[in-house]
């Protein structure tokens, strides 16, 4: 018999089959498979989520400093409160780091996730330190959780499709740093996200977005994940999807990382054609663009002026995928 | 100048500077430094910990099975929660593994999550799968708190130092499977811990002990915390520390690893004299052992019969000088 690795079967495939073997606990009102958990604490709920950055697999030594890789372990999870309009509160704290890690190091490190955490309304709670090979930053966050819980399942047949800012940077940011480069807009990007914690709010206690999620894996990859799991299709017009100057300065129009590349911690959100009109009149702190909409046909299908339409499977970031 | 490693300055001596530099969120009812942090939810107090288990760290390739990874990586969280009276409720896991590991491993390792946390009343709600290059599982575990906090700060000279259960089982059982042993009580010891839940509970919520602690990096080690938080010494009657049929058919009498040795997870906890006849009737579920006494002099000393007292410096498991 042959033994399956999970480089075979690729991140999305092993959850799928995962995910419904978990049994539900008493205190879960949203289990596994969410940017976050939703979970009631007393007469309150909470959202609990948990990420990890590994070098070697999110980056290579030399390409963000010990207080980037800090700021970045925080703000990946404040991306993920964000997508279910969390406001963080506190986060616990994994460090795994070889023998020979400068201790200097490890203060920035940890003065990076203090210094991300405060300015997302959280603090440091604890933590643990242990041993490892390579640096390992797992960090969990505890979120208070909006009234209204808005997870990826409520996208429906005609909702506007909507991204915040701009897709693609980190992508951009991603290749050039392994071309070399150390510096520009893009690698900023790719190195510091923006976790949309205010527009996630904002959208989900209006009562605007009936889906919601932050593109991580790519826009492509995470939209696939909304439709799955709202049972829905999506049209997507890929020249509608907004691109940064830096992202034009370097790809012109092309919109292949902007579709596909992971890391820009935007939302991604599907908002009834009834609320469109609100949307305008909402102060989310970011722009927001429409780029498509929900159909019942259950295939994402991208659409780009003088091309034919292409169907797609779902085609992002996979942590065992990528290099298989 | 010399740049300083993680190897050099040791865990504890590094967390002495780190803590007192971390601010107190608004929510915070108790920060870092304890077993876990104590946050207020709403109206409620919930503990939160995390904790890792890494490859080549915490254990080799082949002692444990992906189930009993699983298993161990949950209930030390657990013990954690054990050590402040929490009943766990819910965790996050983030599960860092080679691409090459089996698939069919993934679903034992995580049905070995799944298997504890429901023992010990918990759920898993969330979780992230990353690439690296040695298995890392670091789970999160969100439990509700006892009315009574009780943490390491709590021990008044006078006070009985109290063990539940024995000490040095795991630290014999790592031994032999250093050795090349691979079954035997001892290792079943270091293989699956069993979380002192209930006795935890039982000595929060009765008003029984003034501080805890989990024995995890060795009772010194562990007693030394303690002392230190409660700016307090202790006595400790080396031939009082329970020692099991296992362990005493291995080592006789020489308490030395059950000294020193980690991994144990019993509780250690004080207890003021006058409600040392409580204890009597309380109904831990497990045996408990007073082993010596809390002092006002900073130090821990440890008696033998026909031997000189040693005052000791705190030596048991550091994850960074263990091979310095």
């Amino acid at each position: 018999m042959t033994v399956r690795s999970i480089g075979d079967v690729g991140e999305f495939a092993f959850l799928s089959r995962l995910l419904p073997q978990l049994r539900r606990g008493r205190d879960t009102v949203v289990g596994p498979g969410q940017d976050c958990a939703v979970i009631r604490c007393g007469r309150d709920k909470f959202l609990l989520t948990i990420d990890a950055l590994v070098e070697g697999t999110h980056f290579e030594a030399g390409w963000l400093t010990p207080y980037q890789i800090g700021r970045k372990g925080f703000l990946v999870n404040a991306s993920d409160a964000a997508a279910m309009g969390g406001a963080p509160r506190c986060c616990v704290v994994s460090l795994c780091v070889p023998r020979s890690y400068p201790v200097r190091d490890l203060f920035r490190l940890q003065a990076g996730i203090a210094a991300a955490a405060a300015e997302c309304g959280a603090s440091i709670v604890g933590g643990n330190l242990a041993r490892a090979d390579t640096l390992n930053v797992s960090i969990a966050l505890l979120a208070a959780a909006p009234r209204r819980i808005i997870t990826r399942q409520g996208a429906r047949p005609g909702d506007r499709i909507y991204v915040t800012g701009t897709l693609g940077d980190a992508a951009v940011g991603l290749q050039r740093l392994r071309e070399g480069k150390r510096s520009g807009p893009a690698i900023r990007r790719f190195r510091e996200p923006t976790p949309r914690l205010h527009a996630g709010q904002v959208l989900t206690a209006s009562h605007l977005a009936s889906s919601m999620i932050d593109v991580s894996d790519g826009l492509v990859q995470d939209l696939g994940h909304l439709c799955e799991q709202s049972r829905v299709g999506a049209v997507v017009h890929t020249d509608r999807v907004p691109l940064s100057p830096a992202y034009r300065a370097q790809l012109r129009d092309a919109p292949a990382l902007a579709l596909h590349g992971g890391e820009d911690y935007e939302l991604l959100c599907t908002i009834p054609e009834r609320h469109v009109s609100r949307l305008k009149r909402a102060h989310l702190g970011c722009p927001i663009t429409c780029i498509g909409e929900i159909t019942a046909t259950r295939r994402v299908r991208l659409l780009t002026r003088g091309q034919p339409p292409r169907s797609l499977r779902s085609g992002g970031y996979d942590h065992f995928r990528q290099w298989s």
